[in-house]
């Protein structure tokens, strides 16, 4: 029942277990909710409560422990066999008496693991603190090795079959992003083209539905100088404009797209802007192909808008596929400045170029994966500013 | 230009320092997204990366620390004077090589906490090891001390104005439920419901817009029997159950509610089932009043459904509230079994009722306050089985 076939699960399992030999660790505990979707299929929402895969470096399959109610969403989304999933029972929860990681560090010292090196993920949104110390108070004898984004590092390269799903996304991106152009309007409440927006991100396409949306962002007016803010419910006025950032989302892989929507006639100011924009855009794409570092990308961009006049604090771009929330992007590898990671055919990024610079502020960007010979884009909308006069 | 007058965020504040003063810390360093907004009225959508909130016992008002770009969120949202929010350089974004704690500890120590008492939250999602090592490892003369929920603790008991907010809330919720259940028929793609079933959460209510949805579930056929799954783009079939559970949102405030739809005729079972647990959540709401323990409620619970038949092993409920991702749950309050908190007026639980043992599976929520006398629902969708013969 899970997203892709056995092989491909066995294929990242065994990526995962290449890298874990390097860092030397005995097993990994997998707490990420993508890294769990990713090697085991996953697809439960539950990691608001603590939760495990352990890839033990001696088997072949991983072991995913969750609270015992979910393992019924376990029967659904993961190839693994049943013996392979385990549930802690439900007075774990929602007590301060005690915590699932006891459940699991019991299940660590039953399967031998309780005195050997284990990795964890120490940036993981959904390990804390307190599930981390439980784990060191526990498992007294045990090495805890920090291998954070370890599974990341797997994921950053995608394979076909995610590629395609990834292009898929890409199509909900270009007509959600259609929907949500159409709906805004002076008059019409940002809340109703929000509602627009989400329904198409969640309709899909005829190939295939949306997956849960994530981080949309659609400031108005005033507020375009503030990257990360929501909707209101106030209507939209004439001579404002929009800053829409969305993300198709298909299997919870995301293509991101960003565009802004002026209502009435820009100010040349801002119309300049996006002409630097899109030819800095440009620039990175052409620079774009295997072996090129990332830092490269972004001097192309930065060389291109800055002949215009402008330049850019933050970078221009991360690595985006598989994730659940609170965000779309992975947190591997960004086009910055300094970032020498040397592209390679199937990573895939999102090309964010925020431009916030307090009078005129413009969001534009694709998704696309590295090709072969150079990019191949994943979104298609038109890359302009888009005027509603 | 926050949500609420600062003479909220002020009480909210006093009430955090007085625990704060019980702990014996110095400063409070706050992670969690919905505590940062509680206490500032902070609502970019930035948790993603590292940012704080720090109370200083001996100030009036907290700083905040986040992203600089986000600095332009918080002129939007916060309560505080300019002087109170921070923002850290942007090549502390996207790298291994530096890290905003170490920013935020140069803060700490300058301010002349770097040798006191520091709460942190450690069990706060956002607030990840990595995060928690750094400081502790810059602040090397720093005590730090688990104030883990202080802050939900103050988040339990609902001012009047959040009740207003969570009542408009439970308003969006009966109008999400009634496009769900219209929207879903043998033939319509799981997907084109959920469209249906956000659009409506988005649009709220003429009284106000939805803010962001979250954790909607909606399972379908056999799969009804794992409690945290989302939709396919698979379409519905005749004799299949829907079991839903929504939240309306306002300001990221929620009341959630669930139900499950019926295409077609349900097997008598299903509707015994339907009937005891109608009657065991009378039965909890009968007994809430001020004063009565939680687990005084669930025992009216267990012994009405006990009676035909029935039990249940997870809690039936939780406080809820204020929430941003990955769910709408507040973690300090459960409604379950050895929970001898006392229920206060203004208290907000969500009574969730779900009950999957495999054949037959059926979910069934209100969201309620309590009141000084009883108990007032946010939601008043009809309380029973949907059926759509």
């Amino acid at each position: 029942m899970s997203l892709f076939p056995r092989e491909e699960y066995l294929r990242r399992i065994a990526a995962t277990r290449a890298r874990m030999e390097r860092e030397g660790v005995d097993a990994l505990l997998v707490a990420s909710p993508e890294n769990i979707n990713y090697l085991t299929g996953y697809a439960g929402w539950s990691f608001y409560t603590p939760q495990l895969c352990i890839v033990d470096a001696r088997e072949e399959l991983p072991t995913f422990i969750t609270r015992q109610m979910d393992v019924a969403c376990a029967d659904y989304s993961v190839f693994l066999p049943s013996t392979n999933v385990l549930g802690y029972p439900e007075h774990y929860i929602g007590t301060a008496l005690r915590h699932p990681m006891e459940f699991i560090a019991e299940w660590l010292t039953a399967r031998g693991l309780g005195t050997r090196r284990l990795g964890v993920e120490k940036s993981a949104h959904f390990f804390s603190v307190r599930t981390y110390e439980i784990l060191v108070a526990k498992l007294r004898e045990a090495t805890f090795v920090d291998c954070d984004l370890l599974v990341d590092w797997v994921r950053l390269v995608k394979s076909p079959a995610e590629i395609d799903v990834m292009r898929q996304a890409g199509a909900i991106a270009d007509a959600t992003m259609r929907a949500a152009t159409d709906a805004i309007a002076p008059g019409v409440r940002e809340c109703d083209a929000a509602a627009a927006l989400y329904a198409a991100q969640l309709r899909g396409t005829s190939a295939g539905g949306g997956g849960v949306p994530n981080s949309v962002l659609m400031p108005a007016g005033e507020k375009t100088r503030a990257p990360h803010l929501k909707w209101t419910d106030a209507p939209y006025a004439n001579d404002q404009g929009v800053n829409i950032e969305l993300s198709g989302c298909r299997h919870q892989y995301h293509a991101a797209l960003a565009r802004t929507v002026y209502l009435g006639t820009p100010d040349p100011a801002l119309g300049r802007l996006a002409v630097a924009v899109i030819d800095g855009m440009g620039a990175a794409l052409d620079a774009t192909r295997p072996g090129v570092a990332c830092e490269d990308v972004v001097k192309r961009w930065d060389e291109t808008i800055g002949r215009a006049g402008y330049s850019k604090a933050s970078r221009i771009g991360y690595s985006i596929g598989l994730c659940f929330q609170p965000t779309w992007l992975e947190r591997t590898v960004s086009l910055q400045r300094g970032e020498r990671t040397e592209l390679q055919a199937n990573m895939t990024f999102h090309l964010m170029c925020g431009m916030w610079q307090g009078a005129h502020n413009l969001v534009m960007s694709e998704t696309f994966r590295v090709s072969e010979t150079g990019f191949e884009l994943f979104t298609y909308f038109p890359r302009e500013l888009i005027v509603k006069p």
